[in-house]
């Protein structure tokens, strides 16, 4: 091999290694922008954060495509909870990507406003499926288990086991 | 343009979005430097991480310049909030880095240590800005607004949306 | 130097700069394995977080290596709040490398199920002690202080002001 291509062939690996510290941000701030959107009722918001195949799957609920969830985003359930003030928190995720897709596992928590404070209303574990897009990443699969003694949230943070640590 | 020019493009291509990279891992830990700033009641060091034009600005007060940060580190009713047990903590941010400025929300809850465990005191969306010195990223503005049910802290949250996806 | 040495010298230290990032992503999903093991009862993936010589000491106990660790997840104690339902969420670190060692302050939360949603028993500071080794990073020592007005977990918290900001 020649000197340059060696060259061009270690600058590749390194542009490689910065793409994939890139996606891990990307996906990082596809999940953070959740909660602004669900907390402020920008629906539209909400739902350009997944692709058309999209689907959200909890205890409560199960929205496919964007546009269930924009109408759960406007949902009289929903607004009275911004009425109330609350705020939905993801922790720092465990994220896996292959190519263009990626996963995520997070804690999330929903805190709800009160005379004296907040509450803790759901902790939850969350198992974030995304896509390489032509627009960016986008959310493909969302699974909300309410961490409640239950085997089903178990499942999900256990996946955080499921990559070469 | 000779080989060696192009391979010199590539790494400087490169270098710029390395240092991007850095630049969100600086603008998180500087953010994640207050709440140990203002839970061990180090007032230098939560002076320290702001710039001489630095404004706090919350529903609680309007902290204008380090000194004034300093002072309320140092105050009667923050004494009183770690004496009891506080813990100021930050969501990971949504960041938006334009050359050397930036921009970055956040969740924050604090808590309070009780009898039986931690109560929940606030919730509220931040807005953080903060600006490259010679020094490092300091921060120039933050809005603290309690997430209430109220629309300020509605406009803070929004504005993760500023930026593309 | 020839044009050559020098590209390469270029590449050798963004290479450097971009391992630094890589180590930085690894610390904090390695210490944010230790909620989904732990809740889960996974007592395998949970000890094999720690080195051979790893140390986990707290206000509740103190536990040496692997197979201690290994013990603590399958006690009563522990399987009694995974059946009640409990998380163990970590903020996003700030994190110190030099070289094959890392240091990382974290707050932590612990949120347990109860009939209306959830409390928060713990919220604590820790400072997580990492080694680079043949099989990744992994963790040396944790000490785990709750926020309780004592100084304990302030001098813990301080720690984050040791690194250049």
């Amino acid at each position: 091999m020649g000197k340059d291509a060696a060259l061009r062939e270690s600058i590749a690996a390194l542009a490689s290694r910065v793409l994939l510290l890139e996606d891990r941000v990307a996906i990082l701030e596809l999940i953070n922008r959740w909660g602004p959107a669900v907390d402020t009722g920008s629906s539209e918001f909400a739902a350009g954060l997944w692709d058309d195949d999209g689907v959200l799957e909890s205890d409560l609920s199960r929205l496919e495509g964007p546009a269930e969830v924009a109408a759960m985003v406007e949902s009289e359930g929903q607004q009275a909870l911004i009425r109330q003030g609350c705020a939905h928190v993801q922790s720092a995720p465990v994220v896996t990507v292959d190519g263009d897709r990626a996963t995520a596992i997070t804690y999330s928590q929903v805190y709800l406003h009160t005379e004296n404070g907040h509450d803790v209303w759901r902790v939850s574990a969350n198992q974030w499926e995304c896509r390489r897009t032509v627009g960016g990443w986008r959310l493909t699969r969302r699974v909300n288990r309410v961490i409640d003694g239950s085997p089903a949230p178990h499942t999900i943070l256990a996946s955080a086991f499921d990559k070469p640590s």
